[in-house]
């Protein structure tokens, strides 16, 4: 059975909810982040790199949220997420997940996790005055990708770039340092209309409860 | 044809030795990145995102290096760079390439391109201070993998990581900031001598003198 290790809230809630998507036989396995579990070596044989997401198979450990999507989507064909079938398709979806992996995802890392990229208050409060303007530069992206009236990210139907993209929406909306905001959900109104198309999908619903309760 | 927008040296190094490796008909067109081409109006038609690689197909652009060695690997099997028949070996393969896009691009970029993350030479210097270190824990996982004797990344045979891990090993070897070395190439032996066996290649040996004459 597959072995979603994650953390709640974590970028990991992507390939969650793709495995409820997909209709899945799966277990999960709560990684403590504030307690440094990553760190510690239990966790470090799953993932020497340390990091949530990680996807147990029966030919071992696949870590990077857009691989586990993209693998999700390919060994569960019958759930449709992902044009599996087509080469040019396929690495356009994962082109988006991508943009999402090395920029949207590691704008908000300067924010949550600093010390990753510098020592000291001073850095962080200079990354921290920087990130927003990237933010919104990588949403505006997003934003203009909607215009075409496509309620997903890929068009028409549903893949896995959707839970992929809501959890980053959500980031943006919930999370505030020091009282400012990063950014408003509601400077993107197709991002936002998405965000809420998405969050109403039952296994979305299913999945945020459980790592609620989790 | 397929057409590649690459920068002598970037990234963009990868999937241009990829496609020379696939045997298949491409073209390429240099984008002047000191000039700050990419922020231009010409080449944001292309890619919005302003960066390096792009790859033009007959069905539109794709972007991001992993996802175009996936995609030339994939629409070109008879090179056999990918083992394209075997969804988790593919992932797996693809994890290593998304890591060197996570995690080590984005160290070296803290070092050339420090003003994408914070305003300030302070902060620039905080962050060039910290890069080593990240690049020093990313270089000896690396390193690890190769424990096994294996002569490429995914082990026996040659995929589209080699050229990838190359270019990022050729950063660790050739760039130096204020006289500080980023790293030493020698200090991960299996590395080094994973760099010496992709660069002897033919393919490896053209796509170079093509970008330094280019």
């Amino acid at each position: 059975m597959l072995k979603l290790y994650y953390s709640p809230g974590a970028c990991s809630l992507a390939p969650h909810i793709a495995l409820e998507e997909a209709g899945a036989p799966y277990e999960v396995e709560r990684v403590d982040l504030r307690a440094g579990a990553q760190r510690q070596g239990a966790y470090l044989a799953v993932n020497p790199k340390g990091r949530v997401p990680a996807l147990l198979t029966d030919r071992g450990i696949l870590t990077e949220a857009p691989v586990i999507l993209g693998y999700i989507a390919q060994t569960h064909p019958d759930a449709h997420l992902a044009p599996i079938g087509d080469p040019f398709a396929f690495a356009d979806m994962q082109a988006f997940n991508l943009f999402l992996a090395t920029t949207l995802h590691v704008a908000f890392a300067h924010i949550f996790r600093p010390e990753r990229y510098a020592e000291g208050e001073a850095a962080a409060t200079a990354m921290r005055a920087k990130a927003p303007e990237s933010l919104a530069a990588a949403f505006a992206l997003i934003e203009e990708r909607f215009a075409d009236g496509r309620p997903f990210v890929q068009g028409q139907s549903y893949t896995v770039a959707d839970p992929y993209l809501f959890t980053f929406s959500r980031w943006l909306a919930a999370r505030r340092l020091d009282g400012q905001p990063l950014g408003r959900l509601a400077d993107y109104p197709h991002v936002a209309a998405h965000h809420a198309r998405v969050g109403e999908r039952p296994a979305v619903v299913k999945v945020r409860a459980a790592e609620a309760a989790g």
